[in-house]
Formats: structure tokens, C-alpha cells, sequence
């Protein structure tokens, strides 16, 4: 996006969320226009409902919005591109993600930006929430905090403990990936896959693919090739380093992108150039996903010889945008009352989302739906509901 | 209200949960139906609304719907009267507290039930979510408990924290009080009241009549009676005796009540009877506000010889009804972004919504507005605003 045209979208948000004051906005689903209005959904009618909860605890999805509900939670430690701008700051992104919620799967959400940089005060604090929650959306939380609080997450709570840019993103990437690798003819138990970026997206990314039977995968990070016995790894990269790069392959990411067939980028512009996509693969596949600026101007990355490309941006065929992933997968989550979102759930909701385009439309500008396709959740949510039933991890 | 027409309400209720799946949504109040609207409410856009707030902290109140987002939050301890039912089953109570904050007066309200018991965790959890809260709303915490929880809570947070089932039954007990001693022809400083029920709600009725002039409350509880050096008074009790009861009277209700001006029930059924209110003085007030069967039916206590009679129900005349109390001393609150709701903000609620009903409306049968006169909310908020930048507790 050029200065010019960034600066009127900015400007422009601004203004309308001053406009609005905010996106988001609670809706009664019952009128309360007389006593007898108040007398139903009040006291002394409500008293029913809470009854039938106690009789029947599973009933809280039946006569309250728990069924539909998630919450977008954060501690604004790794917001957008703006970094830790702390809670307060984060909220016009988590009204944001509240409202996509709704747009694209009709699901009711609202934001919680957390005071705490705890990590065991921040999970004890949301797993206290869930009695409302169906689900839990975590977001913009930072490298490797994100991982300790999922973790953690999952195991204290009985609802879907999900953070999107982790998952989300690793889903949409594999469904792009499984699409650009039919348009290149190979298979994925055969390429070698350079990474650059070793934050959550990227470790999410890199244990998806292993999961999917991609079995050369090289991260990196600044310091280049994460490799075992690499001095100074944390735990997280030292963990990445123990399942990854089976060669151990050291050096700068422009020594071990050389050959490989797929380029992944989860870090910043300038990351790559032409001449490390030259020194790819023949077909080489580049996924430049910083956002809003990727790793390489698309239409570079073609010049020098990568036969698919995709981004994140609108602007550029094929973009991997998140919107693709969380309304789909915690739709289909909720429709079973998901006990957890798991890597089957995950997996069907990829190939769901690459399945929407057909092998007579595939194309190598075309290899992902537009987030405005109608079919897209729908799809990935009977996917994802399907294989939580298969998967034990449904409620009903 | 009969056995009969009883179960057909708590059938109609439970029948309108199920079929709503639960009374609250969340809805968008900006469209997403294009990438140029994408751009605007999420990236890139939404990154400028996010550095206006690290700009101008407060401007979190313009650019987000912290201005008018209010949580109200239980642990489900003491749910109506269906007691310690837990924060699952409370949550049809908290869900149509939300609807009615919407209702009444436009606020966006969402529910939180805590799963936990304890005073402090209970209190930590609440002051980290406040970053998107406007004010805070407990609801339905048993007694002794939602005491501390308040003072913490108070003192933890920036934003207000208000107690409804003590604060806001308090604003319209005294409102009620104010316009029946018109009626009666009595003045607040020489009248003697008895209550009956010591718990949240007894409690604040107490303290909010003693600033408001009272000069002698006695407050009964199920040991008669509340005295100072009373065997086993637990913490708030004693101070409770310490600042009620200038003569220390002692003995049961039926005991105290004689000569008494005002009776306020915060008890149950049969608590009083015909004979206790033939005790009092001439011209009594009886406000029997236990819900939904008051202290005495209300024509029992009028031939007894009771002058005003007010209860908590919509099928007699003076309904003290708390839908009276919280959408307007909110609003008011929220419109100057209150620091607080202080004892001048609540009095100053009292006093407006009193003085809706005109000197030549006032009867013994209407002393208090409907819940639905649309001036009670616009008129109480002008008060509690005006209250609040007067006592500094306002931040604009």
C-alpha cells in the first residue's frame, strides 16, 4: 500500500470509530415492553430458567447465550504490527475481531483486554470466565508467553481454548499450500519448506505442516537456520530446533532457502529478494505474509522465477487472510459445544477451506476463496463439527 | 401472585429461553460487506484508532464502546431467591440484567459469571478486565461477602463499581421513603423505621437512610433485634448495631415495631403480620419489598392500618421495582465517565426520582413512577451526572 493511500485508510478508521464510539454494541433477542414482558424475562419467570440449569447443567447452552458466545481475549502484548501496546490500546482490534465474529459466522463475542502480564494470573483469571463462554478466542498475546497460556488454557478450561494467530494462521497457510502444491505438482511428503519467523504464527505454521506430513521444514529466525545445539535457543526454538531441520542445515536464510520449494514468510518487508526466490526450486512456491507489507512485492517474487505467490493483502491474488479461519472453525466448534478445538479439527478445516476451490478453477492466481465467498464457513464449520464428532471432543 | 398463574409464567419464561436460545446478542455497529470496509474496522485501519489510544489514553472512551459498556458480574452466591445456586444457573438472571441495562437506557451490558468463592481472587479477576469497562455491576453476591468484595473492588478500580441488590434498592427505597412521609405529612428526622433483613440489601437501605436524615433505624434479623453487644453479630452486624438503634431496643420484630413509622421488609413471606402493623404508629408506612411474595399482602397490611403501602410487585400500586434504580444512575455515571458512584450521585438519584411524581399526583397509591415512564432514566442520569461533577468524581 503506498504512504498516500495508507494515510487515508488510517485517517479514515480513525473517524469512524470516532463516529461510532466503538464497534460493538449489545442486542437484547427479547423485548421487554410491559410487566408481562419483564415478568419472563425477569424475575420471576427467569427464576425457570436458572432451575432448569441446575437440574440439568448442560442446559446453560439451551436457555442462555453460552451456546453462541465467545470471548476475544488479550493482554495487547503483540498487537498487529504495533507490538505491546499493552490492553487499553489493543481494544479497537479486539472490537474489531468481536464484529468479524459476527459478520462472517454469526457468532456473538465481546473483547476482554486483560491488566496482567502474568501468565498464570492471566490463565487463572480467564479460566474463572468460562461459565458464559462457549469459546475463547486468545489474541495478540506475545512469543513464547502465547504458548505457556494456551497450554495452560486448554488444560483448565472444558470450552475451546483457541489463539487465532497461531492456528487461525497455520490453517489458512496449509489450505494454501495444499492448493499451491496441486497447481505445482508435488507432494508434500517430498519439498522443503524455509520458514522466516519463529513467533507464534510461525511455530504454529511449522508444527501444522509436520502434522501434515511435510517432513523437511528449516525455521528461521534473525539469528538464520534454527538447528539443534544452536547456543542460546529458548525452550520454544530449542523444541522447534528438536522436530525440524533434519539436516541440520545452518546459515542465513538466504544459504538454506537455496532449493527449497516452498518459502513461508510470518516476519517482515525485505525479508527476502530475487535472488534468494531464484536460488529456489524449480515451480517454487512463496507465501510473503508479513502484513500489510509482505517479504517481497508479489509481482518481484514472480519476476524471479516463483511460480505461486501469495500474501495477506486484498490487493494481490491469493490472499491468506485470517478471516478465512476462525469464523468457520469455532463455528463448527460451538455447533457440537467442543469440548477443545484439536489438530483432526484443525486438519478438516484446511482441507475443507482448500477443497472450496475445484480442481478446474485451480490456478496459480487462484488458489484460496475471497473471505466474501458464501460457502466458506458453512463449509470449514460442518468440516470442523464433523471431525470434533469423530474426534471424541464433542458434546453432542 | 397464585400457585397457578405462577406456573404458567415460569413455563412461558422457560419456553421463551429455549426458543431465543438465550436473550442477548452481540451486534456490529459498522458494516463489513467489502474489503474497503475490512480495511477500515480491522488492518490496517484499525492500527490508528489503537495509537490514538497510546496518543491520548483517554481517548479509549471515543474510539472504542468503553463509554457505555458496563459488565454485570456474580459468582451466583444469592440469586434472587433461589440462593446459592452457582455462576452457571445464574446466568438467565445476569443475561436479562444485560438486556434490561439496554432497555432502559441504551447501555451495552454483557454478563460474567465467576467460578470462584474466594473474596480476593474474585476481586483481582474483576479489577484486570476493567480496561474495556465503563463501570461494573455486581449482581446477586451473598452477604457478608459482597461487602469486602465492594470496598476492594472500589478500591482496585478506576471505573464505577456498584452493587445493585444493595445500592440500587437503597436509591428507590428512599426515593419511595421521600414521597410517603409527603403523604403521611412526617419528617425524615424524627421518624422511627424498623427493618427487617440484615443481609445486602437490608444493609445499604440502612446506611442510605442514616445519610439521608434517619435518626432511629432498628434493624431486625431472624435473632430479633439488632443491638449493640448482641451475642454472635458477625463483623457487619456489629457495625450495623454500632450505628442503628439509638436505644438499644431489644426483643423480637413483633417487639421493636411498635410505634414504628416505617417497617421495610428485606425478609420473606408472613414476616409481619396484621397485628404488628396495628402496633405501629398512625399514619404507618409498610414498604414489604421481599420478592416475589412480600412480607404481608399488601391489602392485609392496608385494613391492619397501614396508610402507604409499597412492594417489590408489578399487580399493586407502588412497585419498588429496582429496574427503577440501576439504567439511570449508570447512564449518568457513564456520561461523565465516572471515576466512582459516590453517596452524592446515589442521593441525588433518589431525589430525582422522587421528584417525578408532582405534589398534586401524589396519592398513598402513587408514590413512585413505572418502571416505563420514559422520564424516570433521562431524569435520574442529569442527576447523577450533575451530582458527579459536582463531588469531582467525574473524569470529563
Amino acid at each position: 500500500m503506498s504512504a498516500h493511500k495508507s494515510k487515508d485508510v488510517f485517517a479514515e478508521a480513525l473517524a469512524l470509530h470516532r463516529e461510532k464510539g466503538g464497534k460493538l454494541e449489545v442486542a437484547a433477542k427479547a423485548g421487554v415492553e410491559s410487566m408481562a414482558d419483564l415478568a419472563l424475562v425477569y424475575t420471576p419467570g427467569v427464576a425457570e430458567a436458572c432451575r432448569e440449569i441446575v437440574r440439568r447443567p448442560e442446559a446453560v447452552y439451551e436457555v442462555t447465550a453460552k451456546w453462541n458466545m465467545v470471548a476475544v481475549i488479550t493482554d495487547g502484548s503483540a498487537v498487529l504490527g504495533l507490538g505491546d501496546i499493552g490492553p487499553l490500546a489493543s481494544l479497537p482490534v479486539m472490537e474489531g475481531k468481536s464484529i468479524l465474529f459476527k459478520r462472517f459466522a454469526g457468532i456473538d463475542s465481546f473483547p476482554l483486554a486483560l491488566k496482567t502480564r502474568d501468565v498464570d494470573e492471566f490463565v487463572r483469571t480467564v479460566a474463572l470466565l468460562t461459565p458464559y463462554l462457549g469459546g475463547i478466542n486468545l489474541e495478540d498475546i506475545s512469543a513464547p508467553r502465547c504458548f505457556e497460556i494456551e497450554r495452560k488454557l486448554i488444560e483448565a478450561c472444558d470450552i475451546p481454548v483457541f489463539h487465532d494467530d497461531q492456528h487461525g494462521t497455520a490453517v489458512i497457510a496449509l489450505a494454501g499450500l495444499y492448493n499451491a502444491l496441486k497447481v505445482v505438482g508435488k507432494d508434500i511428503s517430498r519439498i522443503k519448506v524455509v520458514m522466516n519467523g519463529a513467533g507464534a504464527s510461525g511455530t504454529a505454521i511449522c508444527n501444522f505442516l509436520l502434522a501434515a506430513g511435510v517432513t523437511r521444514v528449516i525455521v528461521c529466525d534473525r539469528g538464520g537456520a534454527i538447528y539443534k545445539g544452536r547456543p542460546g535457543l529458548n525452550e520454544a526454538k530449542a523444541a522447534l530446533a528438536a522436530r525440524t531441520n533434519p539436516g541440520n542445515e545452518k546459515g542465513g536464510l538466504d544459504e538454506v532457502i537455496r532449493g527449497a520449494d516452498v518459502f513461508l514468510g510470518l516476519s517482515g518487508p525485505g525479508a527476502v529478494n530475487a535472488d534468494m526466490v531464484r536460488s529456489m526450486a524449480r515451480k517454487a512456491i512463496v507465501f510473503a505474509l508479513a502484513n500489510p507489507i509482505p517479504e517481497i512485492p508479489p509481482e518481484e517474487a514472480k519476476a524471479a522465477g516463483a511460480y505461486v505467490v501469495a500474501t495477506g493483502r486484498s490487493d494481490f491474488p491469493n490472499q491468506l487472510n485470517n478471516c478465512l479461519g476462525f469464523p468457520g472453525i469455532f463455528k463448527g466448534a460451538l455447533e457440537v459445544r467442543a469440548r477443545l478445538i484439536n489438530e483432526d479439527m484443525k486438519m478438516a478445516a484446511a482441507r475443507a477451506l482448500s477443497g472450496l476451490v475445484s480442481d478446474s478453477e485451480l490456478t496459480a492466481d487462484y488458489i484460496i476463496p475471497t473471505v466474501f465467498d458464501p460457502r466458506v464457513v458453512p463449509e470449514m464449520a460442518r468440516a470442523v463439527a464433523e471431525a470434533a464428532r469423530r474426534s471424541g471432543a464433542s458434546r453432542i
